[in-house]
This record gives structure tokens, C-alpha cells and sequence, in this order.
């Protein structure tokens, strides 16, 4: 008998948008692994951290440190493909000696989430389930009070790591936007929200839902130093109807 | 002291997927209100049906029945718009007498949420909090162990009520793709997703993460019937790397 891979949602950051089946998924699993950079702890570690089992196994994947190649070079991909075949295999060896293991993921698992490197390589070798979480998104208009789309609105999430002319295209099309992946792309993004005419609806939220949290109309922020976790909504739907 | 408005998403539809705030916030509320259909049970009641206070006071907020008048028409407008503003003042009504109303709302309040309507009414007035949930998408996508987005990838949610031409396009134009709103448009759909040259790979889920759930691969169902929360999903994420 092998064990049950378990993906597991943390939601955005508030430990109370746990799920129950989440809260569940922690107090049963034999194994919990999470995903850092090393020498940093996990930040859906610490979101879960009061609902862990005293003495639980815990196996953490440590990114190597690649921050200075640039993700276009070969020897990034290469780096973090190597990674990602080292970490599905120590979760494997868990699985195949039967213990369950559940895999940690800010956010929702399958939307953006590094659990998705695993569960492609490891889904079809075991028994799988992924428990859905709050997304960041969700976290963020919902923090902000943003109605962020409503009926015929088309909603497009969008990485800050687009290309200008495409982000800016992109932000004209559709209804509502979330761009995610902010951090250094700000002043582009910036640019480009200023381009299609949407600068003044733009809000942008940081830590959402975390203690932390700040947020601000864009066009009013002073300065451009973001963290990569976090994100710009741009509102489709204002009114009453 | 008035009362408190807060929006209560209660996830797609298994019970487990309630956030531990939700919970919270419905064992705290004065008064549940919920949207239905007149002659319906409301969906997101039946969810949170085992987490309500015996005794709690329940505010219906019931549609008219418009089913036979189509959306264009100035008809429903009008009495759509009567009917949001009368929810609005039955909900502010215990607000003002200091009452909390929690106002359920499936999947995500202000993510295409019936809860919106009563927000830009009221949230001016009256202190206000959003309780984010896990949206229906992601309870699809999870359900059927779909990766639907990563790196760069772009999302679009796409209301299936779009013309067939702006359907076809989008289709061709983002990585990933979520067609909600199928009901009566999946023949159209279908068509859209072809031009597209994406039917293959789309995925269909009714009732995501209740216990009927079915799914199929669209090109690969052989009627059209599909009730209105219907979903299509379009991965747009297959890979290792």
C-alpha cells in the first residue's frame, strides 16, 4: 500500500482561510513537506503552522539559490528542472514506504503554485488529491472591498513578466485585470496600465489578508519597490445594475 | 451601533471547503441572509446548512421570477434592479437595528457573486467585511487534478454569453482558459473552442466538488445539456520543466 499525495491550499496568508479540509488534511497526513528558498522559512509553513501534529514529520524542499542567473539562461532551467526531479523523488520515497504526505501551497495548489512540479511527475504514480484554496487574488479584492468582476465581465490574470506591449494590449481587452508576479516589474507595469488608460482604477495590494498588509491607488503610491508577492486589481465592475 | 455586513463565500460546494473565518463568522451573525430563486432552496444555505445556530434568524432574498424575460430586455433590468435595491433596504433594515447579517454567497463574494449587488449598496453605510472563498473555478480544477496556470502563463475567465467571435478569439489568445455561465451556450461553446483549435484539450465539470459531481472531456460528451454552473476548463499548463 502506498501512501496519498495530498496537495494542500493554504489560502492567501490569514491562517483563518484555512479550509476545513485543509485543517483536516494537516492532522492526518504522516508527512508534510513545503517548499523555501534556502535559508528563508516557508511562508505557507508559517500560515499553517497552528495546526500541525506535534512531532510530524516535516520535509522541506529548498529551492537551490538561482537568483542571480536569469530565468531565460539554460543553466536556470536546468537548474530547477534537476530541483524539481530531486524533490518529487524524496516525496516518492515517503509515498512508496506508505505514509501520506501532504504538500504545502500558498494560494490554491494548481493555480501558479510550485506544488504543480510535483504533481505532474507524481499524480499518475499515486493516489492524488488536491484540496483548492483561497487564491491571493481572492485575498487581495476581498481585503480592498474591489468588486472585481460581475456578469458578462471578462476577468484576466495577468504575470508582471509580459512583455509591454502585450501587457499593455491585454489591460484594454478585458473587463478586469489581476496582475500578479509584481516586484521589480512595477515601473513596467505602471507603464503599461498607463498606456491603456486604466492608471487611475488600478489598486495596488500588498501581503494581502496578513497582518501587514498595506494597499493603495496605484497612480497615488510614491515609489516603486515591491515585494514579488504582490499584486495590482484592476476593478471591471463599479456599478449598480 | 449599527450592525456589521459580511460577505460569507462558501466555497464551490463541499461543506470541507468552508474557511475556518466563515465558519467563525456564522456562528457569530445575528442574521443569515441568502439569495435564491423563488420555489429554490439556495445552493450556499444547503453548503454552510450544518455550521448555522439553531434559531438564527434567516433572511430570504428571493429573485422574481424573470427566467421567461430575456437579460436585454429593458423588463429585466428594471426588475432586477428593484428586486437588488429591496434586498439592499431588508438587509440594512437589520443593520440599522444593530444586527449583524452575514450574506452567503457560493464560491467567492465578489468574484461574479450575487453578494456584489448588495456590497456597492450598502458598504458606504455600513461597516463591512469580505470573507474570501474558493472559488468554484478552483474547486473544478482541483477536483479533476487539472494544473491549469503557471510562470507566465495567462488566465482568462470567460462568461460563456460572450458573442462566438470574441469567444473563438480569447480562446486562441491566452494559455489558459475558464469558461463559466456554460448552461445553454455549450453548443456555442463547442463551436468556439473548435474554431479555436482547442476543443481537445477542454475539460467539462458540473457541480464541481459536490457529491454528484461528473466530468468529461468536452470532445468526448455526447449531449449539450448542461445546467448553468457548469464549467469549462482549458489547461494551460502540462508540463515539466
Amino acid at each position: 500500500m502506498t501512501g496519498r499525495l495530498i496537495g494542500v491550499g493554504t489560502g492567501p496568508g490569514d491562517p483563518e482561510l484555512l479550509t476545513l479540509k485543509a485543517v483536516r488534511a494537516l492532522a492526518e497526513a504522516d508527512v508534510i513537506a513545503h517548499f523555501a528558498k534556502r535559508g528563508n522559512s516557508s511562508n505557507a509553513r508559517r500560515i499553517v503552522a497552528g495546526h500541525l501534529r506535534l512531532g510530524v514529520v516535516e520535509l522541506p524542499l529548498l529551492y537551490p539559490v538561482t537568483t542571480e542567473i536569469a530565468r531565460s539562461d539554460d543553466a536556470y532551467g536546468s537548474a530547477i528542472g534537476t530541483f524539481y526531479e530531486e524533490a518529487a523523488a524524496s516525496v516518492a520515497a515517503h509515498l512508496e514506504a506508505g505514509r501520506s504526505v501532504a504538500v504545502l501551497s500558498e494560494g490554491d495548489p494548481l493555480f501558479y503554485g510550485s506544488y504543480m512540479h510535483l504533481h505532474v511527475r507524481l499524480a499518475n504514480r499515486f493516489p492524488t488529491e488536491v484540496i483548492p484554496g483561497v487564491t491571493a487574488m481572492s485575498g487581495a479584492w476581498s481585503a480592498v472591498g474591489a468588486p472585481i468582476a460581475q456578469g458578462d465581465d471578462v476577468l484576466c490574470v495577468l504575470p508582471g513578466t509580459l512583455p509591454d506591449d502585450e501587457l499593455a494590449r491585454r489591460l484594454s481587452a478585458s473587463e478586469a485585470c489581476v496582475i500578479m508576479k509584481v516586484g521589480r516589474n512595477l515601473p513596467r507595469i505602471r507603464r503599461a496600465l498607463d498606456i491603456a488608460g486604466r492608471l487611475d482604477e488600478a489598486i495596488y495590494v500588498e501581503r494581502a489578508t496578513m497582518a501587514e498588509m498595506t494597499f493603495a491607488r496605484l497612480s497615488e503610491r510614491p515609489d516603486d519597490a515591491a515585494p514579488y508577492f504582490s499584486i495590482v486589481l484592476v476593478p471591471g465592475w463599479s456599478g449598480r445594475r
